[in-house]
């Protein structure tokens, strides 16, 4: 693991790194906030999942989440939305390619040999953060953005065990029911089955449960009709017994001025699992 | 003057505009906080001038001050650090020019025509300002980062009774004594009298005078000992009998992870003077 900067800030350390992927084959850069700490202690691991055609800067710089996060004494990990390089193919559109790798492990060519981040943000780079930074694995949580807030959510259903709390900002719910959903019958295939374990609500419907999720929409989103559509999260929620609170925020758009309002409201909802 | 963005933020609107500027005679563009107000109410205004290199745009994304501006009632604003456009000279130079105005009408040519940053923002964008956004002239601040804290030192000194607050991030506090200074040479020419003007502890060693100023400073800033000297400041404000908090911030370098973490005690600051 290479350090590209580190920065004191909000009584922590801000710092964005890169290592070789052995899940993608590529390198991968990623920022990780540790709070300051007592020597030997380990803390909480929030992961954010971000989303369409960001990296792990956009929230690194825009997502305000350092405060709360020393605040709590949280680790925050940011990973980046797809594999990057000269030699991962790409197509010249910002939904599908590189910044959109959709947190799936692909099977089809030519996408399967380095859009793999479902392996990517699930198994390599949990092992390098336990093993790099002060981390107490057996409390982590997850968030995202959008595509991230797919990603946070399939995942979260998939390793209840694993995520205390799972939360996310105008997450896609249903992938397999949007045009965004495309992305995964172009790295997956026509199999459906594949594509469900690839959809939180098709997840909840096939018998994945949490106990809760807390998702905030805002309903000056753009996205909000065609793509996110969070009442099929709430109609799958409530068939299944899950405790959604879905908070749809009067006014506010899908960018990062969204995405800040609400950090603290979201880590103080983690915090609060991550630390009972 | 025209709306570039406007997005729900933290309880207000985050806005960035456009307007053409009589004193630089070039289009100006600059962002304003409002948070959400009472029909009819006016709040106090902090503008807030940036460093060298910079726009509107790096406080407006990682600056996080509009939580605290929405908790206090205020407005802040954030102007440009120069003009720009293909008819304004510059030089290939990060520290002069273009995105280095230095807060100085320039005297010399070919920089007088457009580098008019003093006029910009003591009485161009102020008269915008309160034209155009619910803003209580009466009640004033000032804050800025390096160059900008350099700009908001020179201005507060030298407008006493409109800023009732004065506070800077890593200031350029003594600027004909240090490397930076040379732009005031540039622009202004070799005239001492008018450089003074456009040094903060010129300033106070020549006469002007504010009751107290709040500075912090990292002490990992790697300008820190070449350009900006704050032990400069702390001497001419102890002769002069100004009360200076002056900070200094153990490992916090020149960035805005450095700005960010310490803007919630300056916002606090100020409000409690805007507020009194």
């Amino acid at each position: 693991m290479d350090t590209v900067s580190t920065a004191r800030a909000h009584g922590g350390v801000q710092g964005v790194y890169r290592h070789a992927s052995a899940a993608t084959s590529t390198d991968m850069t990623f920022s990780v906030f540790v709070p300051d700490h007592a020597p030997g202690a380990r803390l909480p691991v929030v992961w954010y999942l971000s989303g369409l055609t960001c990296t792990h800067a956009n929230v690194t710089d825009k997502g305000e989440y350092r405060a709360h996060c020393a605040r709590h004494g949280l680790i925050l990990v940011a990973p980046d939305t797809s594999p990057r390089g000269d030699e991962v193919p790409d197509e010249d559109r910002w939904d599908f390619g590189k910044g959109a790798g959709f947190y799936v492990d692909a099977s089809k060519s030519p996408w399967a040999t380095h859009y793999r981040m479902w392996s990517y943000v699930t198994q390599d780079l949990p092992a390098l953060i336990a093993a790099a930074f002060p981390a107490d694995m057996d409390r982590q949580s997850i968030m995202g953005h959008s595509m991230g807030g797919h990603g946070a959510l399939t995942i979260g259903l998939t390793f209840p065990q694993r995520f205390r709390a799972v939360s996310a900002f105008a997450p896609i719910v249903a992938p397999t029911q949007v045009p965004w959903g495309d992305a995964l019958t172009r790295y997956l295939g026509p199999d459906r089955a594949a594509q469900r374990r690839h959809d939180a609500v098709a997840l909840i419907e096939d018998g994945a449960r949490v106990k809760e999720l807390l998702v905030d929409q805002g309903d000056a989103d753009s996205f909000l009709t065609e793509q996110l559509r969070p009442e099929l999260l709430a109609r799958a929620c409530r068939d299944a017994g899950i405790e959604l609170t879905l908070r749809m925020q009067p006014g506010y758009d899908h960018s990062y001025h969204f995405i800040s309002t609400f950090m603290g409201d979201h880590l103080d909802w983690h915090a609060a699992r991550l630390r009972a």
